[in-house]
């Protein structure tokens, strides 16, 4: 039974400790959180005087008024009454027992303010529940310690950052629109339909444009908890509206605003975690490629990506001869600390697999046996000579397994940083202590090319990241010579292997920009006329940051899913599960914004299957 | 000429004081905005190691590094800088040339880092330009003394409001949607577009039912700074998307949403002007409308709406005759000071004019001559009992004018509040002082009906704010018999006669939110079936309010129009005249959400219209 209890009076009683202590145990994470500044008065502006979870024995004595849910009864005498700072005992006064446990109140007066049905799903942390069943009951699903942990303490983390920003470092809090312009090639932004016939708005994916503009207009030191919008239908942990810590100064250098993120991170980190430790180690994007085969680096473990084309130079093996022989071919591998213990001949197998299906690329796995003997299919083509280089170059140990692979470097590179995290998860689920979920391990990624060859089309040239991106000081030369060996001004920030940030130092001069947009990008100026335009009239040098805030939030509480740090969340198909949206609208109100909807040819059996009140998901 | 100096190097020297000062008094005010909490630092993160306002006597001798604009040059040897705190005046050494003024800085070294084309209006207060020049280059129109003071002091009011919330009482931020399912008759909600055909996802005008959704998950103090969107074509001072603060609670009444709400506003208020005294005055609904003619009163003046029924029960005019024949006919009147001497003969056929055009409704201007004779078409109609007992009523003086009306009270009462408002204006025009503008006049107003008679069937019943809203406690019972004469439990809190915010206790029993919604109000509540539902999984009492930031900042700056507190707002017709959005899209570009433009049938010349680049605006 779960129901409403009002006006509980007068604190009272010895021992019955464990129901309370019990609770205090689970909710000690939050405490120690709020606990660094002055704590937060709950019960203010209403008619309690204490939270269920605040009362001790130095309240003996004391008439105090409750609310709270009923977490059980017993005998219609004991009464655990729960919000959400915690549970505490009351006694129905019966007879003078005398029960155990620190603190209990004696009820003067109760009132049943609202009862309650059977619920869908316990509201128990061990009770197993499929996630639809809690986005479906979402107002639920809040209730449990993990969401109302994970949500309070993205409150408090924000706000410190706020903190830090507008009180500490003079930054303005300025609210950008979110109904805009489409952005030339925004492919992924929702358009929004307006009342004038074919005149569309769109949801930006980032403030990037208003940000810059902002520098223009003298606000220089600008940041938004801003909502952001992307449409890439559905993507397993991405959400169609997301939140960035969204910054952008004037006179910085990428220094300065490494600097203030440092400070940023360390100033809102929970107390509960260890503290942060500044300045973050840096990278630059060839190195991070070379020795992770990716730019976003999980630095709590090594089994970094060693080159040993040096050791097969001589090689009578006939594919790593074939690859060495091409002007970028190389020879690279990994090392999987006692990889002969913990891996078994289906890891070795699907690893196999991996790099076949996705990379289509071979590769070989080498064990080092007790015996120092190398056990492989290549094992007998492997000289002495290379063996004892192989072993010194990889550190290699007794029971250790290297996987090797041949080919061109950022292929090798990229496949081999794949097996990485695939062999960690292995070891891990055999017991090895890889990664230690104490640990964030920050890094800076730097030195990004600018422009990448166009996908559809390898020899035009795409930004790496965004047009206004700065290319790197000591390359601008370049830029009129090799524009693909650009390096650019941009900077990622990484955490445990997750991208949780990227920023850049802008261009702010108006002709480069024109250049990089019109010659080098081939992009329609026209659409851009504003932004060049505001450079023209004394644009000050400028960069900035945003921070993925959902996935800050997801990696700091440990939750598995960004879902799990968002109140409302969608489903990965993009719905709202609770109240069913995206939802059918009647033709009379598209009307007014001169839309019709245009019906796949082959659907009025598809029309009338949309019509079903839920989308269920697995 | 603009353009940008870097490395400005070793202050020095005596009196120039004259630019300095003048410098200093036109920043003065928000030098005290400030100054109520440690100075942020400025100058962290970056090359620069003071900004240009902030140099005094006290540096003398120092070496400093400045960026700003150069806001004039004079002789290649004087130039004063600019940034957003100030100016300074700068020495390039020629000679021992000594000029007079407090502090200027001597030039050791200087780079210019960005030239500036002709600009198409001063960055000067003075300079008169139109809104429209100003919309289409806003990141030029930031640069003014009072975009920039708007801007920066809206962001620290937020910031000392979340103090409040979050440090002082323990209110979590939480984000809900934007993206939702539309609300059952939200007519004014745009609509997105998703990827599945005939599927639409809905920009939400509140986050209201996600409020009150996270109260059934016990998240029990909720806030928001929440954008909100609105669509309702063009209103003159409307915004298609614009802010509240948004707040809910549990286990609240009415009079605990109004303290914390009172103790926001006087935390958060800025030091530069008077302060916040509360609480605030409160005001039924009845009583405003009587004295006020208005649900909004502006009660930094008086000239109250007076009931003088009594006085012309045995009238010999006919016309008040009549009205007061009837069972609701009232005779009301309000009282202009001095009318006599400030409003001319076209005024008071303008003020009959609106009278008879708006509210189809006669007004008698009644004239209290010095001779304390009546100059009025119905003086002679006055008895002298009927006069004396006039004059003691409405505590007439000489030279007075009042304005008297005749009707069914609620009628009579719009008009004259309409007309005592228009009088204001025009006695204030003729330069008396009614309304100090450094007076802030809070007031909240109570007891609301919780229903209103449908506009376009008055048979039925309609809410008055939204159907969420609790009754009066005391009101209960005639739900059941006489719904229309039941009060709620909402409450608005007006400030100088603008609505700035609204709320109301909810209902918390699913019975009753299913009988209003489905029996009163006739809604198809399986459109709310998750939040019904919900109240049904023992959903706490709870109530919240809403305030609209963007008229309190425009208020508390005085700003002519919400669009000055806005960095970047949409024209009055929903354009943003810098960008051009709304823009057309191309036909490919919607193929992806399966919606079409249906062009109206007249429109080929209007399409081709529609391409001009820029909608300019009066």
């Amino acid at each position: 039974m779960f129901c409403w209890l009002n006006r509980l009076y007068r604190g009272l009683s010895s021992p019955t400790g464990r129901t309370t202590q019990l609770i205090w145990g689970s909710l000690s994470r939050s405490l120690v959180l709020s606990s660094r500044r002055r704590i937060p008065e709950f019960s203010s502006f209403v008619a309690r005087t204490n939270t269920c979870g605040e009362l001790r024995s130095s309240h003996l004595g004391q008439e105090v008024t409750l609310f709270g849910w009923i977490q059980y009864r017993r005998q219609n005498t004991f009464l655990v009454l729960r919000d959400f700072h915690g549970l505490i005992q009351l006694v129905i006064p019966q007879d003078e027992k005398m029960p155990t446990g620190e603190i209990e109140i004696k009820v003067k007066t109760a009132e049943l303010l609202n009862s309650c049905k059977k619920l869908p799903f316990e509201i128990k942390d061990f009770v197993k529940k499929t996630e639809a069943l809690r986005l479906q009951y979402r107002y639920l699903d809040l209730r449990s310690f993990q969401m109302q942990y994970n949500l309070r303490l993205r409150s408090q983390m924000v706000m410190k950052m706020r903190e830090y920003l507008c009180n500490l470092h003079g930054f303005v809090d300025i609210e950008t629109p979110t109904l805009f312009k489409k952005t030339p090639g925004g492919a992924k932004e929702f358009v929004v339909p307006s009342r004038e016939p074919g005149k569309f708005y769109s949801l930006p994916q980032s403030p990037q444009q208003f940000k810059q503009l902002l520098m223009v207009g003298g606000l220089d030191r600008y940041f938004q908890v801003a909502r952001c919008y992307r449409d890439e239908g559905s993507r397993p942990d991405r959400q169609p509206e997301f939140t960035q810590i969204d910054i952008e100064m004037s006179f910085v250098d990428q220094t300065g605003i490494q600097s203030l993120i440092e400070g940023l991170l360390q100033y809102s980190w929970p107390r509960d975690k260890d503290p942060v430790v500044v300045p973050f180690p840096s990278m630059t994007f060839a190195e991070a490629l070379a020795t992770y085969g990716t730019d976003k680096p999980d630095t709590r473990f090594g089994m970094k990506i060693v080159d040993i084309s040096d050791v097969f130079r001589n090689t009578e093996v006939r594919f790593l001869q074939d690859v060495l022989s091409k002007p970028k071919g190389t020879v690279k591998a990994i090392r999987i600390p006692e990889g002969a213990k913990y891996l078994k001949r289906k890891d070795i197998e699907s690893i196999r697999k991996v790099a076949a299906d996705h990379f289509n690329q071979e590769v070989l796995p080498v064990f080092l046996k007790a015996s120092r003997h190398w056990n492989s299919p290549v094992a007998e083509f492997i000289l002495e000579k290379q063996s004892l280089e192989l072993i010194r170059l990889m550190e290699l140990q007794e029971e250790d397994v290297i996987l090797l692979t041949a080919g061109e470097h950022r292929k090798a590179c990229s496949l081999l940083g794949k097996l990485r995290l695939e062999c960690a998860d292995l070891l891990e689920a055999r017991g090895v202590v890889l990664r230690d979920p104490a640990l964030f391990s920050f890094l800076w990624v730097v030195d990004f090319p600018l422009f990448l060859p166009k996908e559809e089309n390898p020899g035009e040239l795409e930004s790496a990241h965004h047009p206004f991106t700065a290319p790197h000081p000591s390359d601008i030369q370049l830029l009129y010579t090799e524009p693909e060996k650009v390096r650019s001004q941009h900077y990622d920030l990484v955490l445990n292997g997750s991208e949780i940030g990227g920023g850049s130092i802008r261009i702010h001069d108006a002709e480069l920009q024109r250049y990089i947009l019109a010659t080098l990008l081939k992009e329609d100026v026209k659409l851009l006329s504003h932004l060049l335009q505001a450079l023209d009239y004394g644009a000050p040098p400028h960069g900035g940051i945003a921070l993925g805030l959902d996935r800050l939030i997801c990696l700091v509480t440990g939750a598995p899913s960004i879902r799990d740090v968002i109140a409302f969340p969608k489903s990965f198909r993009g719905y709202d599960l609770m109240s069913n949206a995206p939802d059918s609208i009647p033709p009379e109100e598209l009307k007014p914004y001169h839309i019709r909807v245009s019906w796949p040819a082959d659907s009025e059996a598809e029309k009338s299957s949309l019509d079903h009140p839920h989308h269920p998901e697995s």
